[in-house]
């Protein structure tokens, strides 16, 4: 199976796109730029969003659930919102078909053309604010702390396999709060609960930090991101939280009495994680031999592969693999038995390396008669003999190791590919012969920023929220700068 | 609270409208047709999503997701199926708005006109067997079992909160199988999902059968229903299971190998469920007090009402009151302290029983005093009292109790208002003046059945799988009939 991956050294976006398709997760469909998420694919969605969902609630969130289509009036109220987002916007002006009189088939039906075009949701803040326009009079009635599990549509001309399509399945909190401190400290918390996430679940290290003005939301007064580094140098931002301010509740009238009973506008978040996060985890984690899953959001933590000549032989291995899968259940790991009769076990190993399975055990007619199991490790491919009875000790304890191992070579790896530049020319050698993550000095223009972004093509991920004060020189300009600033070419 | 709800005798479809809103479940948005659902009412749908998708996973399906939007030209492939969905699609025909030249604000930029019209699913099947073509090649490819939880859109004229509206939240199952027998008894193994699910989580006792060809799925060969009587007689069509034959997989060109190397077209069924089902599960249970949810579906299961004068009676109640919350969550089920300061505790009762909470606990100075507390049940609105250290055993019990009382509840006034009828003078005297479910006989033809519903406006709602064989005379023809059918009027 692994054979049919192109080597990612050679081709890295060929890589990723074959391991895309060979390992069962999407493919495109006949509508240009939207995905089918096939079942494999969709099962790590349904990991991550039952965990982001835990976090959600846990930080006292609940979900809802709001329309799908956006009147287009709804757009223009806020300025900078409708720039935007209005290039890709799919636009809904009929609401029925008809057949053809002269014989041409099925017809949009030209008189059922909507008053008002409905937009497909790009992200929903406008039609939500609309409706927290009625639910929102007092400050009785905040925080409101919703979240909604949705697909959105932006009509994206050049699209990638989970990384950028025009459909993608995401969420998108949007909070309402009294005070402007309590709105930052929900953009703060929020891109926290990301961080969180990407580190400990997707064993993926982020550096969190402000968007340049340039880089932020349209609508919003700040961004705040997490941003990580692919395996061929270029960046992913994985997750964005935004300060709104004020602006969605003046565009849309939500004033509340506050505790004085003096009027206010209201203050807004919103946050939104998508499928583009498994094109992260694919990308960040993964080898020439296939994906490799953090045992946290794999779908099958555990195969078991039996080696057997004849029927007897299988038969004797079932009953004891069965027992250990069963075993391994009630501890918790979700396992899978692969007797599948067609399939060899050199193509069933090989499978489930491109799957990504975190752990897989083979029992062999040696292995019965020595009470044994052997233990792969998918992401360092070692393997090891272990005493039957002591397999769901030691997998407690390996799935432990191999979701901090993950995280660790991860981490290594951006470590070794994050520069401190200091000249332009560095910058552009480094830009182009190495990629990675570029820590150097910039003057704070968006000028600046444009200039090094059409020279380059790369971006300001972030303001890193750690990023020490330290006088320098923008490599661009030569004008003086406070701190260094994120630089690399980007997904 | 409650009194603010219409008595349900005296209007019906106005209790239904000021229960869904006064109760914070749902409310119209600004896009016609199309609802908000609120906090409280998603959450009742992720309970009715959690326990389906374990049901659908127990019996071998699979979750995934295929894209929002179909090209025109799939819906034509499938005769009958484009004639029950084409007048009711809505229709994405540009991609991009801009800012008009004449000052006229956002329009939609004439020059991005697709050039094939994308619908809005209204269903999925033919996108997903489009998909299903490159995926089937031999038997070994089969049975495909998948699931998709996703948003439809169908342009309803006349809408009613979670009943009928232009979107709404559903799953659809679309599978794919090697044989005739295998795909039928698919479709039957679902509706009997459907059934269980109703009866054993919803406390919605249904009936199971077959839809007449009028009233089946365009383009199913058979479609199985679980039917629900509401209190006002109406019945509801709460799930419905198709078999649709090989009329897919030709539409499509989806032909397989089977076993012994001859080509066949593959065999299809689906199945959905919808957020209409929220509007069941109020119309079925509740009362002119307020929403009565079956504690399985219940958000919240448990509410403690702290009584008290001064404050530190309340301080005192709320370290016993927090304590028990522990105890209960522990014990797994969902509870809520409501200590709100502003308002009282008649309020906090009248809001509990509007809200459907199965259970009350109330905890006063001489509770206190005694080591008890006071358990009021949603369904029957008594009250007792317990000991404290009595109470999770107590609630244990007590849930199973309401849970099966809300059942059988619905299930005496089904029987109550079911009739076997024989005369057409009967059957439009009991249409008009008492509704409910008529058990009477139809001489098959589907002008006999057209000419009721003209007259009547009541439908066969299904012939149930176990009618028994009766020689009898159609009510409306006098023609022989072998079987009673299901007839009422319907939401």
């Amino acid at each position: 199976m692994a054979k049919f991956l192109t080597n990612k050294e050679e081709n890295y976006a060929q890589w990723y796109n074959d391991l895309v398709i060979k390992a069962d997760l999407a493919e495109n469909s006949a509508v240009r730029g939207c995905m089918v998420i096939k079942p494999y694919g969709y099962a790590i969605w349904e990991h991550i969003q039952a965990q982001l969902d835990r976090m959600f609630k846990a930080t006292g969130h609940v979900n809802a659930y709001f329309p799908l289509f956006i009147p287009k009036s709804f757009f223009s109220r806020e300025a900078s919102h409708v720039e935007g987002f209005a290039k890709e916007c799919a636009v809904v002006t009929h609401y029925r078909l008809k057949m053809d009189e002269n014989g041409k088939g099925i017809v949009v039906d030209p008189t059922a053309k909507l008053e008002e075009e409905l937009i497909v949701r790009p992200t929903s803040e406008t039609i939500i604010w609309n409706s927290y326009k009625n639910w929102i009079q007092s400050y009785r009635d905040l925080p409101i702390l919703i979240n909604q599990w949705a697909n959105v549509v932006r009509w994206e001309m050049r699209t990638r396999l989970f990384l950028r399509t025009a459909e993608f399945l995401w969420q998108e909190g949007h909070t309402a709060h009294a005070t402007k401190e309590e709105a930052v400290e929900e953009t703060e918390k929020m891109i926290g609960v990301y961080s969180d996430f990407a580190e400990n679940y997707m064993a993926l290290p982020v550096i969190k930090g402000y968007k340049t003005e340039n880089e932020r939301f349209a609508g919003a007064l700040d961004t705040y991101t997490i941003e990580a580094l692919m395996q061929d140098g270029k960046a992913l931002q994985a997750g964005t939280s935004h300060f709104l301010g004020q602006n969605f509740a003046k565009a849309f009238d939500v004033q509340f009495t506050d505790k004085s009973g003096k009027l206010d506008y209201v203050w807004a978040t919103s946050w939104g994680l998508s499928t583009r996060m498994i094109g992260a985890l694919i990308m960040a984690h993964s080898d020439n031999h296939g994906l490799v899953l953090p045992p946290k959001l794999a779908p099958l933590q555990v195969v078991i592969i039996p080696i057997f000549k004849a029927d007897d032989q299988l038969a004797a291995i079932s009953v004891k693999a069965l027992a250990l899968k069963t075993e391994l259940e009630k501890a918790g790991f979700s396992v899978k038995y692969d007797d599948r009769e067609n399939f060899k076990p050199g193509f069933k190993f090989a499978d489930s390396e491109l799957k990504g399975v975190p752990v897989r055990l083979a029992m062999g007619p040696r292995d019965l008669e020595n009470g044994t199991v052997e233990v792969a490790r998918r992401d360092t491919l070692e393997k090891e003999t272990i005493p039957l009875n002591a397999v769901v000790g030691h997998l407690k304890k390996l799935m432990d190791d191999i979701q901090v191992n993950i995280f660790n070579k991860a981490l290594k790896f951006r470590q070794e590919n994050t520069f401190s530049i200091d000249t332009w020319k560095d910058f552009l050698e480094v830009i182009d012969n190495q990629g990675g993550f570029i820590l150097a000095h910039w003057d704070g223009t968006s000028e600046t920023e444009e200039k090094i972004k059409e020279e380059t093509k790369a971006t300001i991920r972030c303001i890193p929220f750690d990023a020490p004060p330290e006088e320098g020189k923008c490599i661009y300009s030569g004008r003086p700068s406070g701190k260094r600033v994120l630089f690399a070419r980007s997904y």
